[in-house]
């Protein structure tokens, strides 16, 4: 498995979903919220292999379940998604299954498409229906106004609490082919590893086998989307899906050599900036705070510590305060369960602070101000007594968490 | 294993740790904090028969190791408990070590008494070292305080960001033979389930086998102070002690009768009353939340969805907000990790609002008021999927909490 990747292979666009050939967008406002952009769709002209992840959470929105039983009817292809934003469709049993397949239904009417070629998607309140009519009105209206310019009203459309929205694109050379990958996201609260994170859509014009698409996408969302967090909670309704059409005209990539290899890269690269743009615009977020842990004994020790670090409600709001509180780092890392040995310990925050587990002189002032100059902190947690490495990514925690939260329903 | 606990055999008395016979306590300034109560010591007349349990954290504070050596050492005899809040020895080496040692030491002389008969233990910052001189004055000086009416004074000197002392005792009858129970606790901040939690000293004069002294309080430690939670966060320093100095003149129990259920029950609210008073005092708390599970599988899941359910941030600012957001309750027993049918959970909060897993019509003002109006909230989940039920407590998250922390170091 290819484990470092490389950046240099590809061009950074500033472009999001339908940046890839084929593929088109519209973002409307369906009435669903209050004079607000809701609803999105994201359509490939032609046939594309699609595959997905889904929450681990075990009560799953109706939308996701929808969505795995298409994927699986249709053997990885798809062709359209439709994504809503203000109702979850979940906790609502039966009737919320039904109006997510009724949602396909239209969808798949009015684009002429096979019922098993729509991915349904959404994100919102828990526990309240779909307002069905004004889906079918909203679902005919995006239709008609898919074009390549929708994509930034698409990446609208889907936001909740979120402040920006997140998309990003790239293109890179296959064979002198130009091949494009575009995607969008959102994200916010309920921000927590495990493909437990929002909703994240990701298209391209490459042509490849579906298996190495799957298993490209599995290898990059566990290292980006599953390792950010905003606050451990993990959502009913996330999901993340990647298509591939095939239009960029690059011969099938069958197997994993160089193309792959620039394929993966590229991929990586705009997984991880839509989750690090997720765990920057966390709830009430002014700090995106990156965790690495190196030389861990196992990846899953390594994870874990970074996990336990970004999750700790102690070092975010330390670092929302500005405060070098290496104490709290170094707790957290104790409670991880992971194997670590305690007098072994390096902890960097800008500059090495401990070392074996015990704290070398710094400037307090010093690393104060570079915590409240910094937009983005970076903690690194050398373990030395492995190899194995892991990154995360969250943001500190603020009143205005509390404040969102505290007013949200 | 006795499951339930019967608070009729016992009488609730407003003091603390020296209500037992034969225990004396004082509590002092040191000058390790500046012009606060920074220094406990509790003793016992006779030479007790001690316990404890101690935090998992990694990073365990040099206190802990050398109380659990001096237990190992003395076959579970205590006599005295050297308490300092405003400094936690922890991630402190070498050093840190010979400082607790050194502090043994000093009661061990003082007290005339077997340096193994002494437990330490710290609370405050991480990674700075016990001022030695000051600490030696300051024991001298509690030393020659020690009274029955100073346990209130020492349940004052071992708090830190707490806003209430935590103390209370009980007394009960065995044989005819009054017996009494007593307890202080410091909690707050770093308050997670898992015996990662505090301080807690509990004192008895009851007269019992030290086995099943050992087995009484893991059994209520479980079920008490492991079951709380303020942000998840997991210190190096937490750790309860139980002694029992035989005092009472009971006859000495050696198995489990019917006196000692009644002594279980009665350290049961002891360390029940302690737990939920951290839980209510939590950092900014303004509520307390009780969390109940019922008909799990198995008791490891009905923990996990209690501790998933108390330590969510959303649900935690959501009832800050006195907001019925039941979606947020239910997403979180969701990705606990433990089994449950989703289609079959019920849940309440003052009333039945969810039946299985789906909403029931409620007053959405009703439940605000009672949010608004209630200091303690009380979320019952049941599974109806199998007989094990768990209760956890903890507390809302707050403006406060974030301002606490922030502001710490």
């Amino acid at each position: 498995m290819k484990d470092e990747f490389n950046k240099k292979d590809f061009q950074i666009i500033k472009k999001g979903i339908t940046y890839p050939k084929g593929i088109k967008a519209a973002g409307i406002k369906s009435g669903i919220r209050f004079n607000r952009k809701d609803l999105a769709i994201i359509y490939s002209e032609k046939i594309a292999d699609g595959c997905g992840m889904f929450t681990k959470n075990k009560f799953k929105a109706a939308p996701l379940v929808v969505t795995e039983k298409n994927l699986a009817l249709s053997g990885g292809k798809l062709q359209a998604i439709l994504i809503n934003s203000g109702i979850a469709n979940a906790c609502t049993g039966e009737k919320g299954l039904k109006d997510a397949w009724e949602s396909v239904k239209e969808v798949s009417e009015k684009l002429k498409i096979k019922e098993e070629y729509v991915a349904v998607a959404s994100t919102g309140k828990i526990g309240e229906f779909l307002p069905m009519q004004k889906v079918k009105v909203g679902v005919q209206e995006a239709i008609t106004g898919l074009r390549i310019q929708g994509g930034s009203e698409a990446a609208d459309a889907i936001l909740t609490t979120d402040t920006k929205k997140k998309e990003i694109a790239v293109r890179f050379e296959i064979d002198g082919q130009e091949t494009r990958i575009g995607g969008m996201a959102k994200g916010s609260g309920m921000i927590h590893p495990d493909m437990a994170t929002m909703l994240g859509f990701i298209t391209s014009d490459i042509s490849i086998k579906l298996e190495l698409l799957q298993e490209a996408l599995k290898q990059v969302v566990e290292k980006t989307f599953n390792m950010i967090s905003v606050d451990g909670d993990t959502s009913t309704n996330d999901m993340v899906l990647l298509l591939a059409n095939g239009l960029a005209g690059n011969q099938l990539i069958t197997e994993k050599n160089n193309n792959y290899d620039k394929f993966l890269d590229a991929l990586y690269y705009v997984a991880e900036y839509l989750a690090k743009s997720m765990a920057k615009d966390g709830e009430g977020a002014t700090k995106l705070i990156e965790v690495e842990v190196q030389n861990a004994l196992s990846n899953i020790d390594a994870k874990k510590i970074a996990q336990a670090v970004i999750n700790s409600p102690l070092v975010k709001t330390a670092i929302f305060g500005h405060d070098p509180n290496w104490g709290r780092i170094l707790a957290a890392a104790g409670y991880s369960g992971a194997e670590l040995d305690t007098d072994k310990v390096d902890l960097y925050l800008k500059e090495k602070i401990v070392e074996n587990g015990q704290p070398l002189k710094y400037s307090r002032q010093a690393l104060h101000k570079y915590l409240e100059m910094s937009d983005e902190v970076k903690i690194l947690i050398d373990l030395k007594i492995g190899k194995e490495n892991a990154i995360a990514w969250g943001c500190d925690l603020t009143y205005d968490y509390v404040k969102i939260n505290t007013k949200y329903s």
